[in-house]
């Protein structure tokens, strides 16, 4: 290869012709133009069609803006699954801004801390997480625009509903224009989203997605879940979780109906999927548990084939089998809030049709192979970054090269530099690779609790933990669990005189000081099994854990 | 917005892990990891499966680097839809090299131009077309690499057959090495084929597509025609025209499995429909006709949905009928070797089932609406630049942006420039937009004969009939047929002491000098309609053309 320029680079540039940013937003422009009276969302009594949500979409874009809001802004928004929040996912990257949906179940300091993290310049919140989000604005202490989304069908308790701003989002977005010119972003690269996630320090990191990433991850899950056009589809993901896996694009892109399931009840999900014929459905295990528990009088009989992704932890067979027998098909994924969401699944062969249940339930428990738009995951050791032999047994970590891989954690070169090291993002999950080229994680490296498909990062809980008095040392693990996936379990050393310290007094301190999900569920006082070096042992912690 | 870069911008760049340059190869590369064992093309009863084809293409790609092919080198084929074609839109980019596949109709002194243009080092030939490219190679004089495909499906006629070349195709793979490491392409702007196309000059011009354009357009095409994974897809468009219109590429992403179609007859279609379950097929409105109107003894009946996509020209509603009645559901795209192939298509909209056939096949007959990975495609005043008004009358030119745009003309600067003035793509078809956003094409701007689906350019035939003696001035339109779509129509001029030339005299000398598709079928003499200053108006003749 010499270095001279080849014909094929001599005056063949880009231009605005034939090169144009990548976005998600162009899915919901072409929507609305080719098919504006088809159904985009259904939320109880509420229906919007796609040129509606786009035009609602406008305005509050338009409303946005004349706030002041534009390139390099960060929104955030609290609030369960409604058309609201779905709407965001256009509308602030209309203007430029950063969408950054919040995790409701969050306690008061910890979203203070995000959006003075990450620099929120509007909070729109649902009024239920009124009382909370109170709390968190008194910590925060700058200026911002608050957004009340007040929404008939919250089942408020006492203490909610409080309207915390100005305007409520039908207000906000009236004073918009219908005319307004959205922005295309000018580069790809360009971030569209901000979402938070624990990681193994006490605070969590910011990771930022860009416009590309999410085109790119709309258009792979059609392939890799063979989404057809105008397809139901019901999220029982939160949409402050990855973006919804990215659904919200890819719906629009596939001119599709989103329904939208702010509690997620087993009645509901059965009614709306017989109803309307729900053919994609996605949510955590816990969300399968749900289903295939439900009381017979709120079970429907499913006539139609029901498509169901799952990911945070493998659905156990038991689920699986009843899953199907109902008329779902599971299909095991996996991802990181860093990847978009998924970016491994477990794709079925049809080699396996003939095997038995049980057979396939193992099969369908392992994370899988790559999705159409990744580039490269593999089983690499940490230190040689060799690829593990294809035993199923020879443990490395899942290492990811891909277009869905997000910027980097927001205002923090060092975390950012550290995932990246050596031109991989490296999981922090610990996998074998089967002959076959599956991969199946058998572990994690880094100190996350995945509960109900949430992160809860262990280092937070023990940072609560060790400020109790009686506490001399704390080690915070996860423990398998029926129902969560994974709950966390803490063992700790007492200090002396302390003794008679129990573990209802140390799950009461943690109720008064961290967010219901992060609590662990046992307390176990004992000596922490140390190296000589004088840490702990968490892989021994890990399988005491287990045996409890 | 201020000129400070946001914390979006700060280090939160591109690295390995996170970005990928786009490129169809990944599509194979992951279809043979998860798919090893599925088949990717069938071709009489030669069947592989996607790891046999994946490493067929591997030897072959190493064998071409060994012989010297990599970044920015030009490799032709000249070749009917056979699994070598196939093949070469993976392993030839696998060498960083440019696939050149040539249309297989041409006569030898344009094969002869485009290898000297594109500048080949390789040349893959079908021998049924050894005659044609013996000559072609003759004119050519430099140096070259020839490599027979030797097809004992071929239907040889005298003279053809002939092995030009040092080795077979098999011969020549055979020395390649399995474990070669191919090439992602460092830059997905990076060439990735170059397709010739009449334009409105005498010469064709060279097209050049990238990786990022061949990505997206496999990525979108999925979208657009509700593609599922393993679909049985059979091509009748030839692989030589814009890539198959990419669906190479595409089929690799959904591991489906692609049929060859060496002759496109009628029984062949309906037996590999029938016997195979072939549910999407692809052809232009001439490929329509055969099927709707063979022979009964060459029909079968289709138990199952075939879905067809057809461009080129509007199908006509009485086969639109027949084709329904059979079985088929058949839409309507359009596109142009600059776009990849189609970037409008004629989507469905529900509203519409209830109408009757005659007007079903009326909204048919328009080019419809943006694919799902172009950006913006409008009807323009072409002075002002301006949208026409959606009123279904108003001629302007259909203009184009989006990422499955050519990067320009090869080695031709000023018809590159020109094509994209005012960062447009210019398409050179007059249209008008109805009030529904739905695009219909009136017109050709540009001199171009769409004949069974190829581009015939008017002022190349025109420049050789005007070397006949007897030809004082020629003009060639368009004239419509039923079975072609349109023939080239020449009205000619003669020169005094000339005027008892015959019709018949001048197509012979046609048959002389141009390939048989691009021949007038009707030759008119008569004096030329002229504009005040000599233009020959060429909209005249095409409305006398339409009247003959």
């Amino acid at each position: 290869m010499n270095s001279k320029k080849s014909n094929y680079e001599m005056n063949l540039n880009k231009n605005a012709a034939n090169f144009v940013p990548l976005s998600p937003l162009s899915f919901i422009e072409r929507t609305k133009d080719v098919y504006p009276n088809y159904t985009s969302v259904i939320y109880g009594d509420r229906t919007y069609t796609w040129l509606e949500t786009y035009n609602r979409c406008l305005k509050f874009a338009s409303a946005l803006e004349r706030h002041g809001i534009g390139l390099g802004d960060t929104v955030s928004i609290i609030a369960p699954n409604t058309p609201e929040i779905f709407e965001t996912h256009f509308s602030v990257p209309m203007t430029g801004a950063v969408l950054n949906a919040i995790n409701t179940r969050l306690e008061a300091d910890t979203i203070a801390y995000i959006l003075d993290h990450g620099g929120a310049k509007v909070l729109i919140v649902d009024t239920q997480f009124s009382p909370t989000v109170k709390e968190a604005l008194v910590k925060f202490k700058k200026e911002i625009l608050v957004i009340d989304i007040e929404d008939p069908n919250a089942n408020l308790q006492e203490g909610e509903g409080e309207r915390l701003g100005e305007y409520t989002y039908e207000e906000f977005l009236e004073k918009g224009d219908i005319d307004y010119r959205w922005k295309k972003p000018n580069d790809e690269w360009q971030a569209i989203t901000l979402n938070y996630t624990s990681g193994t320090t006490g605070r969590p990191k910011g990771v930022v997605y860009h416009h590309r990433g999410s085109y790119l991850m709309s258009m792979g899950s059609v392939i890799a879940w063979n989404m057809p056009n105008h397809l139901k589809y019901l999220s029982a993901v939160p949409m402050f979780h990855c973006n919804g896996w990215g659904y919200p694009w890819t719906i629009a892109a596939l001119a599709g109906t989103i329904f939208c399931c702010r509690y997620v009840v087993a009645k509901d999900i059965y009614d709306l999927i017989v109803d309307h014929k729900i053919t994609h459905f996605s949510g955590a295990p816990i969300v399968l548990n749900l289903i295939a528990n439900a009381p017979d009088n709120e079970k429907r009989k499913i006539n139609h084939k029901v498509y169901v992704i799952t990911a945070g932890a493998p659905p156990p067979s038991a689920i699986l089998e009843r899953m199907e027998n109902l008329g779902f098909e599971v299909m095991h994924v996996y991802g990181l809030t860093e990847t978009f969401g998924h970016v491994l699944q477990c794709a079925w062969n049809e080699d396996w049709d003939e095997l038995s249940i049980g057979e396939k339930a193992e099969i369908k428990a392992r994370q899988g192979v790559i999705y159409p738009m990744m580039e490269k995951i593999d089983v690499l050791d940490p230190l040689t970054l060799e690829p593990v032999p294809r035993d199923g047994k020879t443990m490395g970590e899942i290492m990811i090269r891909g277009n869905t891989v997000m910027k980097g954690y927001y205002k923090n070169k060092e975390e950012t530099e550290k995932s990246f090291e050596n031109g991989w993002f490296h999981s922090g999950d610990l996998a074998v690779m089967h002959p076959d080229g599956y991969i199946q994680i058998k572990d994690r490296s880094k100190d996350i609790i995945i509960s109900g498909g949430e992160n809860i990062s262990s280092v937070e809980v023990e940072n609560v933990i060790a400020k109790h008095p009686a506490v001399s040392l704390v080690a915070v693990v996860a423990k398998p669990h029926e129902k969560w996936g994974e709950t966390p379990c803490a063992f700790v050393e007492l200090n002396r005189g302390y003794e008679k310290t129990t573990e209802a007094e140390l799950i009461d301190f943690c109720k008064e000081n961290m967010a219901g999900f992060k609590r662990p569920k046992n307390i176990i006082f004992c000596e922490l099994p140390k190296t000589s070096t004088g840490k702990i042992q968490k892989f021994e912690l890990r399988k005491r854990a287990k045996e409890i």
